[in-house]
């Protein structure tokens, strides 16, 4: 029924404007216009209480009134009369609603959103807004919005949070040529959100790649699941990443906006190409619409001008996808095609003089070779050739090149004046994506690229790690304890048994009570153990004079005993101390940390990177979404700076990644199953040891929510 | 007279060209051609062997039938003819040299160049070149090369080293709508380089700010001074920065392409502002031809779009001119220019609404307050306001401030579609920098306060650390023997002593001969003591066995010795052994590298860095050219990832940092001294103690030249 209701609301084959208007100016004219501008050949109903006629159709009074059961209901009628609205449309057997009114959840107005909301889901009808611009299908010459124009036609979709944003994009994607089968604004996505339209997407044939605008958004995880599903490339900028930022978001659109970390390794998880600004998300959204992504790190430059050879190897470089040169016996055929002081290596420099069968001989033999995974293609304007005689070269050699085309990407910078910008657009008309820096153009390639990396990885949701059998149960007990002792956070103790329930590697530790205990639990782990004070009220425990480690016979025991617990009263008399921890001494190893944190958008999230310093300090982590794959948990390991210290650096062995692997991802599913009871918690540190030796978790703390 | 010749060469009141022809297609055509179409009016001498008249120009068989002493001669004869033309250009008087013609060092011909360059020197020309496309200057109509335009007129001058770059860019000018008014290609700057045109330009009432574009240079340690004393904004644009790419430029223009952090450094020194692509060098001489600089860190927003002023705000943290929110007060009076939905915190958010009135009265309020340092305009094109209306709207606030205009720079970004491309180029029209994405915007703007920055903190080559008395005789007697023992390297020992000499705190360290002579140095020194084997024929003395550490007393000194000595000789039998360095043990601190290489392009680069994993796992490491002042040595320590380190993280004291910089500066001072024999060096650990206790450097090693 709700895809029913989505075909219904994104391809109608009707659709009512309750607030129509015949006056210019406002907006229930300006989406009846829209209509008949980009002659929907579908029926339209224009809903007027007064007005028998508007724009050449027949006005009803209401939405029961017309005639038959309405596909699309688009509302800009004042807020207040919105949820009755609604109502009726549901009454009248409407699909699907699109709400362009204001003065929702954006300003606080939270009760009438969640009332339609309500009213929505009771009609089975789906619903888009409020507080959008609407929505624009090409393919369906469908303008249900009040931009005043369809965008330049193409085979992409574009999904903006901010219809301000949209409309603007609209008109853009003229001037930039990028073209674009649908456009949708989410608004407040009360109802449909990003993953319900990139769901939808997926089966939509006019469409081929999809274009996000993102502010912030609810339901994180679902997104992951349908960008890691979908079929076609999903590339993303998100807005509100700075901390001053983020703040402007909430207040722009009442939406949460997350760290751009947490983003970030979201859209690495999720296959997600990520876009850096509002150039770069047309710039790679060119891309992907023309050209297949790029199967290998291969790429060949052909330039005509050594400078912007040189520039676009440094881009090259700077966007992970390092120039190599040429093999030898490709550089002497590639020196056929070239004049002799040109040069063959990579970047092929055809020199200043090549024309069109310069370009085109050296692009098709190049594009013919396996070694080649994709090429760019870039031209200096010179004085003796001319701009569009290249392009068609440049044309001419990708025809050439066939079949090799469906899984070699090629784009193209013209450095130069208006002939470059005018054979630039042709090439774009014409298939091949051509920008005006050569940075541009390689950094689409390098897009291309960045998703098939991520394509050939898969990792992210699948394969995770199962807890053992009644892991959650016990855990929920302790949690459970603890609540009911009134603390919203765990004892090391209670923590670390938790930890233990989901397999992971804690050092034994025990609560004893008493000395005698103490020795008796001492014994039993073997010395030397390590002795901390447990009280709720005492959180940092050194401080407090709360830890004694090295202790190493039962005399040391009894000792350390009486002294923490004098210092413990000493520091506050008051302390409810639960007893003193006895706890086997880990041996040194590299200090590493996990811990996890939930956000607002995607849940509890993983942090992961080396101890001490390197977290404090330099801030040397990287973050996965939970739960991640034991294969993920390797790769984290490799994201962060200090990667080559895990690895075994200066001479000492590699750690024990596999290890490590195996506790990220028992981490990341504890935290996930655990997702409703824990805020916060951290395993720091973890003592990891060299290869095949395993790891210790030492330090635990968990929070709840 | 190298001065005048300059003038002759860059504003020459007549030119004659060498090689000129009266057929289409070859350079010596365009180049009459372009000096026609340019509308010259100083004299044009076509010079030919057979014709009598070019282009509507008298021809002249040689340079010296031309009746008077031609300022300029630009010469496009094939490269074998060059050498005797030039001293035939030097007989008959003329002032500078332009060279188009290629087939010189480039191409491995150094011989003809060298040639070249000594005739020029020997009648007090100068020379551009050879192989350039010419000069290009709008305010005395010359176009003296083979481009057929002149560039769009503004007040920027374009430096390039490519010029097959510079003519594709020369037709950009129109395209981008950013001017300039001159354009001068470099080619293989066999005489006349960035620095000679920097200077000249600093005099020029035409142009205001410099644009770059760099392959690589020789005399980097010239280009960087007269930088650091240019009245006018420098921003360059560096080529070649990726290992692939440094090999690409050397083929191209044999030049030495220098490694992307040291010009990084040379250019922070030099106060050059460092462009990443074309577009960014378009977008920042935009913003510094027609803007001042921007004296604070108070950046606002003016939106009528949430959407692009959360984009702004996110690309102004990552350009590092994070936002800030208005006072409280300018809040408040904000308020009364938006409706009551809009929102003045910063970004300003004057709503979709806002027309020509409402930028104007925001905007004009904002520049008058004291507050703000700068403006950003945000445009996102709606359906019920016109572009060039907002245009105007700033267009007439920015007239309105006034005065504040000469020291608060703006710009502005509008996203649309055509009308919105046509307002932008009005804008840029009417001396206020547009663009088309808010980044860009933010970017062009943070450009200006990087560089005002810059200004204000006037580091480098001034104030550098003198050398004592004496310093340099002795350093030069020490490497003097070394190379008379046939080393290339000091031991230790000597490079301490080097180290010495110029007054850095090197652990005491004397040359044992015998066992009797370690003890007596050793109680010296005073215990404990380190003894190491000091030969040139074992670089790894660790791992021959050769240290010893923490040498307590007199039997523990005469027990290493032996040690020692056996372990080296196991080693290699035929290892020539010095000695044994008997050597003050430095308490242990924060370990931190101080070294220097010689760069092709600046000479004696430092390099400062924490030790151990920090310089070899994370790089964590920052570069300076030689000379630095102390002020830049305390600058150099805050540049690199782990500064809190020294700053005194978790809970430990402040590292001396004022003995760092003192070191700093008197290490690179004995560097700079020393360029012709030292080739690299290390100080390696330095200890580095907490405020108030100084440092010690502990190793030491200087390989020659």
């Amino acid at each position: 029924m709700s895809k029913e209701s989505l075909d219904r609301l994104f391809e109608p084959n009707s659709v009512a404007v309750i607030g129509a208007s015949s006056t210019p100016g406002k907006i229930g004219y300006a989406v009846v216009d829209a209509l008949n501008v980009g002659k929907y050949e579908g029926n339209i109903y224009p809903v007027n209480l007064r007005e028998k006629e508007i724009l050449g159709h027949r006005a009803y009074p209401t939405i029961g009134d017309i005639p038959e059961k309405v596909d699309l209901a688009v509302i800009s009628i004042p807020a207040k009369f919105v949820p009755d609205t609604v109502e009726a449309c549901g009454q009248a057997g409407v699909g699907g609603i699109s709400i362009i009114t204001s003065g929702f959840s954006e300003v606080g107005n939270h009760e009438a959103e969640e009332r339609i909301v309500e009213i929505v889901k009771r009609y089975g009808m789906r619903l888009l807004g409020p507080n959008i611009l609407g929505t624009l299908s090409n393919s369906q010459k469908l303008n249900a919005s009040f931009a005043p124009m369809l965008p330049l036609p193409g085979k992409s979709a574009l999904i903006s949070q901010s219809g301000a944003l949209l409309i603007a994009l609209d008109a853009g994607t003229y001037l930039r040529g990028v073209g674009f089968d649908k456009l949708f604004s989410l608004g407040n996505m009360a109802d449909v959100n990003f993953a319900d339209i990139v769901e939808w997407l997926d089966k939509d044939d006019h469409t081929n790649s999809i274009a996000l605008y993102i502010e912030g958004m609810n339901d994180g995880r679902r997104f992951m699941e349908v960008c890691q599903k979908s079929s076609k490339p999903v590339i993303a900028l998100k807005s509100g990443v700075s901390a001053h930022g983020a703040a402007a978001a909430a207040s722009h659109t009442g939406s949460l906006a997350g760290a751009a970390k947490v983003y970030g390794a979201a859209f690495r998880q999720a296959g997600v190409v990520e876009a850096q600004n509002l150039n770069h998300l047309f710039d790679l959204t060119q891309a992907f619409q023309l050209q297949p992504t790029m199967q290998g790190d291969n790429l060949l430059i052909v330039t005509n001008g050594g400078g912007v050879g040189v520039l676009a190897t440094d881009s090259a470089e700077r966007y992970g996808i390092p120039l190599k040169y040429l093999p030898d016996d490709l550089q002497v055929e590639m020196k056929n095609y070239m004049p002799d002081f040109g040069s063959a290596k990579n970047p092929v420099d055809i020199t200043g003089q090549a024309g069109l069968e310069g370009y085109q001989k050296s692009i098709e033999f190049g594009l013919k070779q396996d070694w080649v995974d994709g090429l760019a293609v870039l031209y200096c304007e010179t004085a003796v050739t001319n701009p569009m005689e290249i392009a068609e070269g440049i044309y001419n050699a990708v025809k050439a090149a066939g079949s090799v085309m469906d899984y070699k990407p090629v784009a193209v910078a013209f450095v130069g004046g208006e002939k470059s910008a005018e054979a630039v657009r042709w090439l774009i008309d014409n298939g091949i994506p051509a920008y005006d820096d050569p940075d541009r153009a390689v950094s689409a390639l390098s897009g291309l690229r960045h998703y098939a990396r991520m394509q050939e990885e898969k990792i992210g949701m699948a394969e995770i790690a199962q807890a053992d059998d009644g892991a959650y149960e016990k855990a929920l007990s302790i949690i459970k304890g603890a609540r009911e002792s009134g603390r919203d956070a765990l004892t090391e103790v209670e923590a670390k048994d938790v930890f233990a329930a989901y397999g992971l590697n804690v050092t034994a530790t025990t609560l004893a009570k008493t000395e005698d205990e103490a020795v008796a639990m001492a014994k039993d782990i073997g010395y030397p153990i390590v002795m901390k004070v447990v009280s709720p009220d005492i959180l940092h425990k050194s401080d407090a004079g709360g830890v004694v480690v090295n202790v190493k016979n039962d005399q040391m025991v009894r000792d350390a005993y009486k002294k923490i617990l004098d210092n413990a009263m000493a520091y506050d008399p008051n302390a409810d101390i639960f007893g003193i921890a006895v706890q086997e001494m880990a041996p040194f190893g590299t200090e590493v940390i996990l811990g996890s944190t939930t956000d607002p958008a995607f849940g509890p999230v993983l942090m992961f990177g080396l101890g001490g310093i390197f977290v404090e300090v330099l801030k040397d982590v990287t973050f996965a979404v939970c739960p991640v794959s034991k294969a993920q948990g390797l790769k984290m390991q490799s994201q962060i700076r200090g990667a080559r210290i895990l690895e075994g650096a200066r001479g000492e062995a590699p750690r024990d990644q596999e290890a490590m692997a195996d506790l990220i991802a028992r981490y990341s599913t504890m935290m996930y199953d655990l997702r409703d009871e824990i805020k916060e918690s951290d395993a720091n540190p973890v003592m990891l040891y060299e290869q095949g030796k395993g790891l210790k978790v030492v330090d635990a703390r968990i929070i709840l929510t």
